[in-house]
């Protein structure tokens, strides 16, 4: 399938270039907040629409189709590939994922077993091919995974939790058994992202959705070097394809974050973007980062907070406009298609 | 009451002198993990235990009583003083705290009363009395209060929530009720923290559990100015007794709090406790931050965190050693005991 995007200004900014448009796309941009999406989530459990690729190709383009948003992403989830390596993942409503066999001692971890992503994830690398014939190459496809840190935390807990104490106890108990686990990981997590990436993904994204959790000293020792051996592998077997790491809550992580081989740095709404650029430079784009609370309020604090976004980012070789975490379920629709037309300076 | 504290190291700390050992109190000392305390808790609710002087001394003393902390710190809770200004709290087992009547509009701000704490919350101030009688001066006691910003996210989202979404889109959304509402509450925070000095408090801190939920631009203006008006009239009213300030999750927030009139700068532990002490310097003494998750990993997790957390604070003029987060309910007290004697040089 041809590359030549029609609208190539996420990976002009990937690499750095000046785009047209500032290009814009939003962190769970395909979810509750679209009548679309509950009308198939009312008849589908979560698992079911990823795991059948017509359906999963359908919510990918939902938000392509309602608004004139720059890129599109992959509709998956970050946890479904603890699945094959033998955790029984549900969702449950109102409480979010659950592992019915969390890994609870050095036993489980030899238990869990390697995936072959084109094997045992099929369903969404079909839903990726599905997707990019549907796009017709309007827009570029994201891929994504969660990082290794990230699938710990729920394969040790079971289940969310706020900060995940247990995990980070865990990992201070069991030094050598959470490398263990955090190698595993990796390979799935490399595998799958290469995966994603031969069945038509882009771009792919790395979600840290816990790593805020740890202090940047145990962020070192205990989860960036497995993150950082992600990058290079995927640098050094896709350079082509951009890189883009997102931390939800790690501000006080990017001193190691940016180390990492990026094309793109993905910020959380609480960064102080313009202070970023200005410490660790223009090796790397950067993405972000609208506290998504502003799209509940009101226009104004939309238009506002674009404004303010743009100039903090200004500094920046490439910017792509996103919010600082995934859209929140109660965003009205319309807000979503005023910030676009906002970033993009209709 | 005599000031002539027998065990001056806390003080000392505050004032950053050098004491003759490192002191050490952790934030929730008295709480689930002590088996005392959950034999007190089977009998009574919380608010029971809070509102009854006697019980709120009795669990005042239990770590007092078990361990060699430096300073003891009041029994009671952040939200209680949004009662008397017509809030309904109830602490719900399993949910936490739930105000039945939260404050969504500019009315309901209007409708708030404010308080006199002598007369509405003297069940808390007589617990300070009798806890300084029962202490005898062999350390000293602590008073704290909820920051204004975290008080107007419980009265806003009438309970917890992950990152009070809602709150921030409200304050987006109506700056100038807002406003309103951080007066009142800065009013109630400045009044409630005067009568726990005049009743005995040798030390005061004030717990910002939400407001690193904002970024930093947001927390300049949302929240900032009320708690700097608070420790301005601390420092003006009672200018001899130390002023703490804790933000959970707060470090991309020290640029600002580091300009507040205090005396203590207490990090959470995700903060590099160095490099904060290098960048904000020593006109504050500093509190913290080992990671709570350690007491639950095992003794040596202890023994290493304590080594580190010790070598990261050892340029601070002062240095009260404190978890970076509450005890967690699970911890072995046994651990906390081997915390503070490790702590101790022992």
């Amino acid at each position: 399938m041809s590359d030549l995007t029609l609208n190539p200004t996420f990976l002009q900014a990937c690499r750095g270039e000046k785009p047209a448009h500032t290009p814009v796309w939003l962190m769970r941009q395909a979810g509750r907040y679209m009548a679309e999406y509950r009308a198939l989530r009312a008849q589908h459990s979560i698992l079911e629409m990823i795991k059948d690729p017509e359906k999963a190709a359908e919510v990918t383009l939902q938000p392509v189709n309602a608004f004139p948003v720059d890129a599109a992403i992959i509709f998956a989830d970050i946890l479904t590939l603890l699945e094959p390596m033998g955790m029984n993942l549900e969702f449950i409503s109102g409480k979010g994922p659950v592992f019915h066999n969390p890994v609870r001692d050095p036993a489980d971890i030899r238990a869990l077993k390697p995936i072959n992503a084109r094997r045992d994830l099929d369903f969404t690398l079909d839903a990726i091919r599905l997707s990019r014939e549907r796009l017709e190459n309007r827009i570029p496809l994201l891929g994504f995974s969660g990082a290794p840190y990230t699938l710990a935390c729920y394969a040790i807990e079971g289940a969310g939790s706020k900060d995940f104490d247990n995990v980070r106890a865990w990992m201070f108990a069991h030094p050598r058994d959470w490398a263990d686990l955090m190698d595993r990981l990796t390979d799935a997590v490399t595998d799958y992202l290469l995966a994603q990436i031969e069945a038509g993904a882009q771009a792919v994204q790395l979600f840290d959705s816990w790593a805020g959790s740890l202090s940047l000293a145990d962020y070192r020792r205990f989860a960036a070097p497995w993150t950082r051996r992600i990058f290079d592998t995927l640098a050094r077997e896709a350079p082509g394809v951009p890189r883009i790491h997102f931390s939800a809550n790690g501000g006080h992580l990017l001193d190691e974050i940016a180390t990492f081989p990026l094309s793109v740095l993905s910020l959380d709404w609480r960064v102080d973007a313009a202070a970023a650029i200005a410490k660790y430079g223009n090796s790397a784009a950067y993405q972000g980062n609208l506290d998504p609370a502003r799209l509940l309020a009101s226009d104004e604090a939309v238009l506002e907070g674009v404004a303010a976004v743009k100039q903090a980012f200004s500094g920046a070789n490439g910017h792509i406009f996103n919010l600082g975490h995934g859209v929140i379920k109660t965003t009205p629709p319309e807000r979503v298609k005023l910030l676009i037309d906002c970033v993009h300076g209709l």
